[in-house]
Parts: C-alpha cells; sequence; structure tokens
C-alpha cells in the first residue's frame, strides 16, 4: 500500500488565498487547516471549542480583551472555548489551526471574512 | 491578564529522556505531546483512535505490515485507528504526537516501552 507523508511547505505553496483555511488532515473529528493570513483579522470567538494556534513561518498577534500573546515560528497557543481573540499578522504569517470539524473562521461573529469551511488542499 | 507562547524548542530542552512522550497543550479532549526519539520502538496499534505524527526535527520511519513512510522536518502523518505501525528513527528525532487523552505509547502492545502517561512539561 501507498503511505505519503503531508508535506506542509507543499501544501502552503498550493494556497492561494489568505484566510481561508485549507485541511491537510483529519484524526477522528480533529482537522489540521494551513493558513496563510496577513493584516487583522476580526474579533470572535468559538463558543463550543477550544483553538489551537501554531507559527509554521512568521510572527502572529493573538490579541485578547484582556492582553495579547505574540508567536514567532515553532510557537503555539490554545485560545480556550469561548474567549474573543483577533489574530494580527504584520507581514504574511503562515499557521497551522487545530479545531474540530465544523469550526468556521469568522465563530459567532460571521459577516464576510467567513471562509469557505471544510475546503482541502 | 498574562497570556504566554508555548515555545517548542525550549520545551524540547526540558525532555529528558527518549520514548516519554510529555504533554504541552491540550485542546478540549485531545492532547499534544513532544517526544525525543531514537532508534526501533515496538509493533503496536490504537484500536480506538487515529495518531498524529508531526516532525519537528529529524527524520522519522513509520513502519507498517505493508509499507512505510518517511518523515522530514515539517511533514505529517495520520495513523488510522488499528493500524498496527512502528516508529524508527536513525538519530535522535523530535516529533510531536497529537491524539487524545488517555492514550498510552504502546498501545495494544503494553510491555517495558511503555512510558507514563499524562506527564507534562
Amino acid at each position: 500500500m501507498g503511505y505519503e507523508a503531508i508535506n506542509l511547505i507543499d501544501k502552503f505553496a498550493r494556497i492561494d488565498a489568505q484566510w481561508s483555511p485549507r485541511v491537510v488532515a483529519e484524526m477522528n473529528d480533529v482537522q489540521f487547516k494551513l493558513a496563510k493570513i496577513e493584516g487583522e483579522f476580526i474579533w470572535h470567538r468559538h463558543d463550543d471549542t477550544d483553538e489551537v494556534f501554531i507559527v509554521i513561518e512568521g510572527r502572529l498577534v493573538l490579541e485578547f480583551r484582556d492582553g495579547r500573546v505574540e508567536l514567532g515560528s515553532g510557537e503555539m497557543f490554545v485560545v480556550p472555548r469561548g474567549v474573543e481573540h483577533r489574530p494580527i499578522a504584520d507581514g504574511e504569517c503562515r499557521i497551522m489551526l487545530v479545531e474540530p470539524r465544523g469550526v468556521v473562521n469568522t465563530g459567532d461573529a460571521g459577516g464576510d471574512r467567513t471562509a469557505p469551511n471544510d475546503l482541502w488542499v
């Protein structure tokens, strides 16, 4: 049988839009998504799930209502369920998101920054 | 409130044993574990869950009964539930495992390679 590694660099090269997470793998009901992001996102929260951010390349700021955390390459953070947050990246940043299948990027906020869900790359 | 990034390099520096996964984060019931591995592990499977391997540094071979996959830095693979596998690393390899809380490293096989579970670093 053929087994193939999932190469993150190769997957990123095939992502043609910012702020549009693409699924690269599933473990049970959990999805691993890659996203290219740049600039400011909107404030939102996910009431039903924690959300993991892992920075693969670049720098990411996660703003909270009462603080912030800055992540560089090889750093991660778990945003607890229900906590409002806003991702910001000064330059293009490449991140991996880990969260259950079905989570939408804009959470409770909706609006025109909502990306198509469950797109694979 | 204070928010702190989880730095994978810093965490690896604090892991003093090979083949002993250490938890660095949880998302819902899913744990993110780091492990330093070198040499051959034992054949085993996890009947109740898929298991994610992400190589942070080094090279990892996952052997299966009917094939194998080799992973370098920045590559990942999802071992489906129930599939027998054996990790092998020629030199020390640093990996992230993602799997539900409670999964034991030796799966169904047990034995003296079984590491303490739920150790955090």
